[in-house]
């Protein structure tokens, strides 16, 4: 690979969702279309590098213009429940559900040990504050579901508990429009468990 | 999604293999980080677009000081054979198989008159032109296995008939580390066609 493509495929692949093949794939799309894709990309890297930024509230993404962001301040969201989530593109994917009408709190990570994550790299303590000050009653660990952010929701459940303020988590079950058949083992058991009355 | 973000979130769009949904993950994790991979992002377009360049010859990438590039001005190789592709990204993947030593022409693309896209946006009458003077004695034309590809391929096998040049393409059948269970039925029935002599 050319030198000034190689330092544009390592930085690509460290996109999520990109592996080094895809990476490729991308830059050499870009450079032979050096004309037009290259250079409006270029445009709207520096745009957004100039005019967006996180939530200094939340960590939602916004204007930098905008802060706190539109959903900080929109009075017609609910004050009183609080929704947890790992990263700011779990917020957006949460408002197009439409079924939560209350406030954000970006961690921009989780706690993982083995990485070398701890609490200073998240927002854990600005949570911690913000549950403190802005009397939630309610705040909901909407985490992933697997082993380090059950960690991490296990982790905020003691921290958030003396706070006298009740704390939930998003049902887990059977997908909707999966079958039994396509369930994994684990997900299935606990479906059992918490099973529902009809 | 905000204003700078959703124009962003488009062009990536437009790279192979991205969809909305990845082109907007890749969008937020780029501003989530923006101190760093944001802006390193930028500097490495910047450098593509101000040094790399298609090769003026075979429409490789190669750096603005160096066309022709490398693979054609490089004397170890045949210049009695030339590899016929659509992209300069296919010229990359066969030089990683070490399979091919002679010469490359890019194409840009193929034929498609589905979506208007006919000879004058490609590279075809600069491929004409080469076979006619630099006295290959082989072309092998390395296209797509598709219909569109596969069109193509017949159209410049009618116009490089008449220039006496041997006309090839690479074999057809099933894929090494696959099996007959896994082969799609056009596949199969090409490959019991033109069956090997063991």
């Amino acid at each position: 690979m050319l030198e000034p493509l190689d330092k544009l495929v390592q930085l690509l692949g460290r996109l999520p969702g990109v592996g080094r093949r895809s990476a490729e794939r991308m830059a050499l799309a870009l450079v032979r279309d050096s004309g037009g894709l290259l250079k409006e990309t270029i445009v709207a890297l520096q745009d957004t590098a100039q005019r967006v930024a996180s939530c200094s509230r939340c960590g939602n993404i916004t204007l930098k213009a905008e802060d706190p962001c539109r959903l900080c301040t929109d009075r017609r969201r609910d004050d009183g429940i609080l929704c947890v989530v790992e990263e700011p593109a779990d917020i957006l994917l949460m408002e197009r559900t439409g079924a939560f009408r209350g406030r954000y709190h970006a961690l921009m990570g989780r706690l993982s040990p083995m990485r070398g994550e701890g609490i200073q790299n998240t927002r854990v303590d600005a949570l911690v504050e913000r549950v403190r000050r802005e009397g939630f009653q309610e705040v909901i660990l909407a985490l992933n579901a697997d082993t380090e952010s059950d960690a991490t929701s296990s982790y905020l459940h003691d921290v958030l508990t003396s706070l006298k303020v009740r704390i939930t988590r998003p049902a887990r079950g059977i997908p909707s429009g999966s079958g039994v058949g396509y369930t994994d083992t684990t997900t299935l058991a606990r479906a059992m468990e918490h099973r529902e009355q009809l």
